[in-house]
C-alpha cells in the first residue's frame, strides 16, 4: 500500500513564530510528517506540499493546483490535509476524480497542541484508505462521508451528515 | 453510529505511578476516554473496562470475559483496546462472532507518552470501521487486517500482512 | 512559602478557538494553573487574573492594575506571567515598589503547545523566588535578571543582561 | 554563565521501549537536552552523563563517580538529575564540596510523558542556580533545600521541609 499525502495548510500546520510580535499563527511544513514519525506506519508514503494556506483564502485557481496533484500522484490513495472552513467545496472540485480514493481531514487544533486532534483525524482518514474504493471522501470527527453526504454544524464546528 | 470500545490493557494504558518506588508501570483506566475528548467526535460511544493486563498474562479465561463483553455489547461496532504481544490470540478466539464488526488494536507507546502513537491507531480503528463489514480486524501500523492475516514481525514489532 | 501569581496575559496563555475562522489565537485562563497541576508544588499560591492581554496592547492605566495587584497581593513572593513584547515596561513601572519580590516572566510558545517552554519559564521564576531579596526582576531563557539589567535582542527575541 | 548538568538517571530519563515485551522502563539520554532544546537559555551549558540508573540501584561506588564529576566539572554551577528515592544520600555525599554550587534535582513523571514535571522541575534548579551562592541544594516541588534541611514524605511522595 501507499498513500501520497498532500499538503495544503489550515490549523492542522499551525505553529507559533518564536522570535517576536506573535499576533498570528503561521503555517509551517506538513504535520503529518510527524505524525507518522511516531506511528511507525507499515505502507510507503509520500508527502507533498501544494498550498500552506488558511482554508478561506484558498482560490479557485489554488483548487486547480490540487487537483492537477491528485491526477499526477503516484498512487491512486491519496489523503489531503485542508482547512476545516472551505474541506468541503475543494472535495467538490475533485469528485470529477473518478478512478482515486481521496480523502480530505483536518484539525480544530493544530498539530503541535498538546491536546490536539490532528494524530486522530490523520488516523482515521489511513484507517479509512484502507478499505474505502473509489470516490471522495471526508474524514472529521471520527466520521468518513462521502463529499456529497456532509456539512458543517456552524454552530459546534463538527462535521455531520447531511 | 455508536462504537462500544472494550478495555483490556496492554501498554496504551500503562501509566507511571507518582508516589515512589517507580520501577514499574501501572494500568490505569482506559486511554480511549482522553483520546476522544480531544477528537470531538460525531458519534455515540460506551467505554467498558473487561481488563487491565499487561498482554502476556492474558489468560484463556481472559479472553473468555473478552469474548462475552463482545457478544453483549451494545453495538455491532466493536473496538478493543490490547496490548500488542497477544492480540493476534485474542483476535482469533473471538473470530467466532460472526454478525459483529470488531477491530483490535494497541500501541507502541503509552497514550501518556508525548510522542505516543495511541492517537493515531484508535485512530485508524475509527476510520475503518465506519466502513468495513462484519468481521475481526487487527488495526495497528496504519494498516487495518483480517486477523487471520497478518502476523508480526519479531524484529521490529510491526504487523504485516502474512 | 507562599507565591501570588498574576496572570495579564501574553504568548503564554494563548489557546486556539475550537469552532471556526482560526485566524487568531485567544488568551485564556491562566497558563500557572496548569504548570502547578503537574508540578505538585509544596507552597501555597493563589493566581489572580488583572488582565488577558497581548503584550503589545497594554496601556499605562493596565499597568497601573498590574501596579495595584502586587501592592495588595497576599505575599510578598509575586511571580507575573506577561507577554514578551512589553515585560521590561511594565517591570520598570513596578520597581517602585521596594518591600516584595517581584518576577515577570513569559515564554516563547503558548503552554498549549507540545513544544512549549512555559514550565520551565514558570520554573525558573519560582526556583528564584525561594531564594531572591526584594526588588524586580526578569526571569527569561533560563536566566535571572534585575530589571533594569536586561534588553531584548530584538534579532534572537532572547533576554540578554545590558 | 555556564552550568555543568551530570545524568545520573531517575524517572526523569525513563523510556518506553517500542520493540516488545514492555514490562519496564528503561533509562534514556538526559531529559536535560531537550528541556534545553524547548527553552531556548541564554547561557553555555555542558551535559554529561555519568550514570543511568533507578536511585534504588546507585551504589557507594556510583556515588564515587558522580563525587568526581562534579569535582572536575568546568564550571563551578552543576545541577545533578537524578531519582527522587536517594537524591538526599548523594546530596549528603556531595555535600563535602565547598566551592561550588550544586543542585539536585529529579521529577515524579518521565519527561517522556505529556504530564511530566521534568521541565519544570530542571528550571526550578536553573532558576535558583543564577542566585544561590555555594553549597548543595535539593531542587524538588518547587521549593530549594539546603541539602541537610529537607526530607521525604513518604506518603505524599513530597520532598518538605527538616
Amino acid at each position: 500500500m501507499k498513500i501520497v499525502f498532500i499538503q495544503t495548510g489550515g490549523t492542522i500546520d499551525k505553529d507559533y513564530p518564536m522570535i517576536k510580535n506573535g499576533y498570528a499563527f503561521e503555517i509551517a511544513e506538513s504535520a503529518v510528517k510527524r505524525i507518522l514519525q511516531k506511528a511507525n506506519p507499515n505502507f510507503d508514503f509520500e508527502i507533498i506540499s501544494v498550498l500552506k494556506k488558511d482554508s478561506l483564502d484558498i482560490t479557485e485557481n489554488d483548487r486547480e493546483k490540487i487537483y492537477a496533484a491528485c491526477q499526477k500522484a503516484s498512487s491512486d490513495k491519496i489523503i489531503i490535509t485542508h482547512g476545516t472552513d472551505t474541506l468541503i467545496e475543494t472535495a467538490k472540485k475533485l469528485s470529477a476524480i473518478k478512478n482515486k480514493t481521496i480523502i480530505l481531514t483536518g484539525s480544530m487544533k493544530p498539530e503541535k497542541f498538546a491536546d490536539s486532534d490532528a494524530s486522530f483525524s490523520v488516523g482515521t482518514a489511513i484507517g479509512a484508505i484502507n478499505v474505502l474504493s473509489n470516490g471522495v471522501y471526508i474524514a472529521m470527527n471520527g466520521r468518513i462521508y462521502p463529499w456529497n453526504k456532509v456539512e458543517r454544524n456552524l454552530e459546534t464546528g463538527q462535521f455531520v451528515e447531511k
